[in-house]
């Protein structure tokens, strides 16, 4: 089955046009035509070969919004015509201990999960390709079901990625009512963890290197803005947070995020930086019982839970919608943070 | 109040004896006749002026058991000949939230908990004066009854710090039957760290640097010993344990550790380096929810508890009993890891 998309043939090229296969739907696989994929820095990271082990050509995306344009015969969740999502996994293994536990993302089999993109594909291809695309072919169990209005599957694409990876650790942290909550950097991530952690209920603090996102990071949800750099407002919020959520991916200093923790919170990080943190110091961790953890995604059944929760709620992701060709000059914004706050591709310019 | 104490007079001296004032038992006071007390690395650092802010003379000494002498007309829990213990607190704000859920280690009062030594005495004496002395006062509340038999009360001296430090975070992590846990260094904290989690029921599994404390942890209630300098040894558990305690308070790699955490799995440090740890990887908190945490002695609760549970099953602390007058060759020895496992001073040799 061809389909077109748009690769990388090496980590040096722009991305362009390219034809390739996908598997013909076996019994439980559905095809999704893809209509909006979001872009996140795991896309630019893995097409420009900034990590190891990338294969080329390399088609990226994985925050993917489309209709079901064929079921297998025991697919049972979706009839051909839904909106159907798929994120950042597309297979695992389904039967260690975190499969089980609805955590595809923690999969402990030898392969771990296989990645919509730069995994290992089935059906004799060679690795997976994301969804820069026009259609995909994934296991219905990883398929997610949509239902937001029309007018906002492009919105919430993004949902797929930077959605679920702030959704999960707030939901897992017990982030909600009666909980001072921070978010740390205001990007893809950070601006859905300011809207989810407002909507979870939680008292929210963002924080910022940028004294120019203050208004922006208010409009987002966020009861309250720090900027980081400023040493007066930070020490303010001394010992106050039952939580902070770090979205930031560059190296930092993580002593002055967990001295804003109270007794026995956690700063969670969900970025991991090329160059390390410098080393966190340990005394406000025991003098405290802090904990510094990080977090991965979010399981199929936790991403479900996220998507119905933003579609009852009118949720999405502030984006800007390019069309595919821009796809190089969208990267380059990204990397100067001129975003506000996800890129999403009308898949419909690919034709 | 006169008593007789053993006191470093400066950072250089040897400790030596002096007399020191207590002061006279207010209605909430007891007065302890002091039969045994624990030296703990804190002592030597504190003695030694190896952390700021220590005031001379210095009088260390926070594993403390004795007999009661006198008791002020408002104490319910004493009477006059009482077996009673002091640990590492003498008294905190009493009304902060940590404070009110039995967590004064953690006091968030003004001036945090006030240490048994080198903290902030009352009744207008300087800074408080620790166990190497006949006898001390303190508010019943920081008073812990003992059910130990008398024969094990010196051995039981040391469960004030090294067994409260380590049982407080196996508690608080659920350490118990069908737990895996790391218990990291053999020293003074793991001996007992092992001892206690073995007595929860926990699948315990010390880690040492040396191939000779193998048999010895194995002794202690290990199940299984790791030399952690051996790769092979260290790579077989990756992934297995669901806690892991590190007692180590010198500067070491813990990403050894990190990696050998189940999801979820947490490891808690319970020293604070001189010269700080590496810095953490953050690849094996985000890939498996992982967290490095900290944990501070215990609450005055949470010491009664324990030392109620090690009363029941006859749980001790390894020692070598001392002389008040060999405390110095006893530093020593401690700096070259020459003791099993904990130094208590016999007080009657202070006549």
């Amino acid at each position: 089955m061809k389909t077109k998309a748009y690769a990388a043939a090496s980590a040096k090229a722009p991305l362009s046009p390219i034809s390739i296969d996908r598997r013909e739907p076996g019994p439980k696989d559905l095809a999704i035509d893809i209509l909006y994929c979001g872009v996140c820095h795991s896309d630019l990271h893995t097409a420009r070969g900034e990590w190891p082990g990338i294969l080329y050509p390399c088609v990226p995306g994985h925050e993917i919004i489309g209709t079901v344009s064929a079921v297998g015969k025991d697919v049972t969740k979706f009839k051909v015509g839904d909106v159907a999502a798929v994120g950042c996994m597309v297979d695992s293994c389904r039967q260690c201990r975190s499969c089980e536990d609805d955590l595809e993302q923690y999969c402990e089999g030898p392969h771990s999960f296989t990645g919509t993109y730069n995994g290992a594909a089935k059906g004799g291809l060679p690795n997976t390709f994301g969804g820069y695309s026009k259609n995909i072919v994934v296991d219905e169990h990883f398929v997610l079901s949509v239902r937001h209005s029309k007018e906002q599957l492009g919105a919430a694409a993004p949902l797929l990625c930077a959605g679920i990876t702030t959704w999960s650790p707030l939901r897992h942290w017990n982030v909600g009512p009666g909980k001072k909550v921070g978010i740390v950097g205001i990007g893809g991530l950070g601006h859905m963890g300011v809207k989810l952690a407002h909507a979870l209920g939680a008292h929210v603090v963002a924080f910022t290197t940028s004294d120019s996102k203050r208004q922006a990071a208010l409009d987002l949800g966020a009861d309250e803005v720090v900027v980081s750099k400023n040493r007066e407002e930070m020490v303010a919020h001394t010992g106050t947070f039952d939580f902070i959520l770090d979205t930031v991916a560059a190296s930092h200093n993580l002593d002055a995020l967990t001295s804003l923790l109270k007794r026995d919170g956690t700063l969670t990080l969900v970025g991991v930086p090329e160059e390390p943190h410098p080393s966190p110091s340990v005394f406000p961790l025991v003098f405290g019982r802090k904990a510094i953890a990080g977090s991965l995604i979010g399981g199929i059944a936790e991403t479900q839970e996220m998507l119905d929760f933003c579609a009852e709620r009118g949720i999405t992701c502030d984006v800007e919608m390019i069309a595919m060709k821009d796809i190089d000059h969208a990267y380059d914004r990204m990397l100067k943070s001129d975003v506000k706050y996800r890129f999403v591709i009308d898949m419909a310019t690919l034709d």
